[in-house]
């Protein structure tokens, strides 16, 4: 029997956010791809698009105009998965048939006027601006008594279902702390209750000690390729104090998140030199009114490519019924993510 | 304020297989989508194609050569996720770097050495011998010592990650319960210890009373899409009896799985008169050599696509951050799918 090495046996990782293991294949990252390939559009577009309707002053699809504006933009999504209204409803309790209503607000955030921006591509100041208005919505929209949780989220890139490359993100408020939020707040809350700290602040100080997966570091945050990442390139971003959300931000401390951003979607762009597809979002303490020492401001990146802008990681199969899986091992990643300049290639 | 409906008001559901909320909203089915839209091959392919891996007395990548098989056929996975071997280990406990090593056996299986068929277009017999490969599979791999769950699976289609057209499924053979088995196996025994009865069981015969969500129903079977379902299309088959797993089917159970698969497959195929892609998968008991009469034999559907051939839904952001979400209600696509044909639309 030769003795286990993480670099060439397969291994089951523990992922204590979700109280749940991932399988790592180190010895398939060589395997030939004749699947689908991603179709990549490098074309350089308008800094004003007439037929975006995220643009200033276009009309969306719904007919409404959006405001001349310069800047970070908000509006109502006029397609939103939830809706404001209250409705009457009497509870059936049943062990196969439970349902419940949901309300909420969805929003969508235009970060920039300009059309052909993305967040690595913009000033730090600008992203600050971001940073501001995804600070303000939270505390606006978490103050609204039937608003129990606020997720902050970007998609980008066509692969990841985004529709429209112009450079925006999405609000979705609602009144249940969603499933997967649900479920990392418990092991947050077991932690704490048990350690009396945060799960989030005791694992990025044994990562920083470590140093093999850390990508990032300035004075307030930490990008770091998690030791159960599942997806290729997948990132946390973690502030080093134990901020439970975004309105205990110092203003520095928005000027750090901004500047770890941008450096972080830098070299993802750097990687393949395309624009990097990516679903991010923020994880933060839900606006229940209810105290949540537990919580650990991060901001999670799951990016779909694998070995090049046209090849990416399927979760399919297996992993929706058994697993999730990944071939190239978390410290392969953090390597290779680590050692990526963030100049952006576009720039040079 | 009006009241409640179903139809028209955003809602979640709750899973109790997963013992998990998900997000259902039936007023959004109407968004317009500007986003990614999928390719459609429609061509002919041959019966035989010299350039396949998986073809009858084809050369492999690794230089092995198929042999001229007829039927099913089945080999070890040239690039599998798993190694047979046992290596050395010495657990270290930690808080945040849990690992341990998984051993396993990962193998294809051809449904048929005609390259050009799928799962719907073959013969009930034929499929009747790929159920008899399943649990002749499951028996074999399942008696390893060190093989303690067998999943047994198919991706169907590129947008599925499907690197080959050939008729094909996959089994992954490891020494843990994956994820989403455990889970579901510790839902289904929490049911079963309370109850004294399997929770599928309970849950089908209350569908059939109602009758909203079926799509087949032969002796043995039933096809329904679950009130829970978060894919467009998504479906489970459910074995009436409580069918621990394959090694208890009769003969005509076997043929009965055949033929519901063929007529869901048929259903999926004729639904936008394409080759429906999926990843499709059995549920059932761990070969873990413990008793589990909570276990109830069941097969998933996951298919991708929304409205047309060519727009998926993507799980995404939202999705991925906080919680699986749907437009189109379960109901609305069981009564879609209950009405499309049996008779396979290229037969016509
Ligand atoms: O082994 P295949 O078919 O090439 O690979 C496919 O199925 C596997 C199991 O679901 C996934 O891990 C891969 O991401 C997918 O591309
Ligand atoms: O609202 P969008 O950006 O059009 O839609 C996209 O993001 C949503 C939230 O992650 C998903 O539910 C959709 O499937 C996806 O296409």
């Amino acid at each position: 029997n030769s003795s286990f090495n993480q670099k060439n046996h397969p291994h089951r990782r523990y992922n204590p956010l979700l109280n749940e293991w991932i399988l790592v294949s180190p010895q398939r990252a060589k395997r030939p791809w004749q699947g689908q390939t991603e179709k990549t559009s490098e074309e350089q577009l308008p800094a004003h698009d007439p037929n975006c309707y995220l643009c200033s002053g276009n009309v969306r699809v719904n007919g409404e105009k959006n405001l001349d504006y310069k800047g970070v933009y908000v509006f109502d999504n006029d397609f939103g998965s939830l809706m404001k209204d209250e409705v009457e409803f009497s509870e059936d309790s049943s062990d196969f048939f439970s349902l419940k209503p949901e309300r909420g607000i969805n929003r969508v955030i235009c970060f920039s006027e300009n059309h052909s921006l993305t967040l690595p591509e913009m000033e730090i100041d600008d992203i600050k601006n971001v940073v501001d208005v995804w600070q303000k919505q939270y505390e606006e929209l978490g103050n609204l008594d039937y608003i129990n949780h606020v997720q902050i989220f970007e998609n980008k890139g066509q692969v990841m279902g985004c529709s429209n490359p112009h450079p925006h993100g999405q609000i979705w408020a609602q009144s249940s702390v969603p499933s997967i939020v649900a479920k990392t707040q418990e092991n947050l809350k077991k932690y704490f209750d048990k350690n009396g700290t945060s799960l989030l602040e005791d694992y990025v100080k044994k990562e920083l000690e470590i140093n093999e997966r850390i990508i990032l570091e300035n004075e307030d945050f930490v990008a770091l390729v998690p030791f159960w990442a599942v997806w290729p390139y997948e990132t946390i971003i973690v502030s080093k104090r134990k901020i439970e959300n975004l309105l205990d931000f110092s203003k520095n401390e928005k000027i750090s998140l901004a500047s770890i951003i941008k450096d972080l979607t830098t070299k993802y762009d750097n990687l393949f030199e395309i624009s990097f597809p990516y679903s991010a979002g923020i994880h933060q303490s839900p606006t229940d009114g209810k105290l949540h020492p537990e919580w650990h401001f991060h901001m999670h990146f799951y990016p779909p490519l694998l070995r090049s802008a046209e090849v990416k990681k399927f979760m399919v199969g297996y992993e929706m019924l058994a697993e999730a899986q990944r071939d190239i091992t978390p410290e392969q990643s953090a390597e290779i993510l680590k050692n990526i300049s963030t100049i952006h290639y576009k720039s040079k």
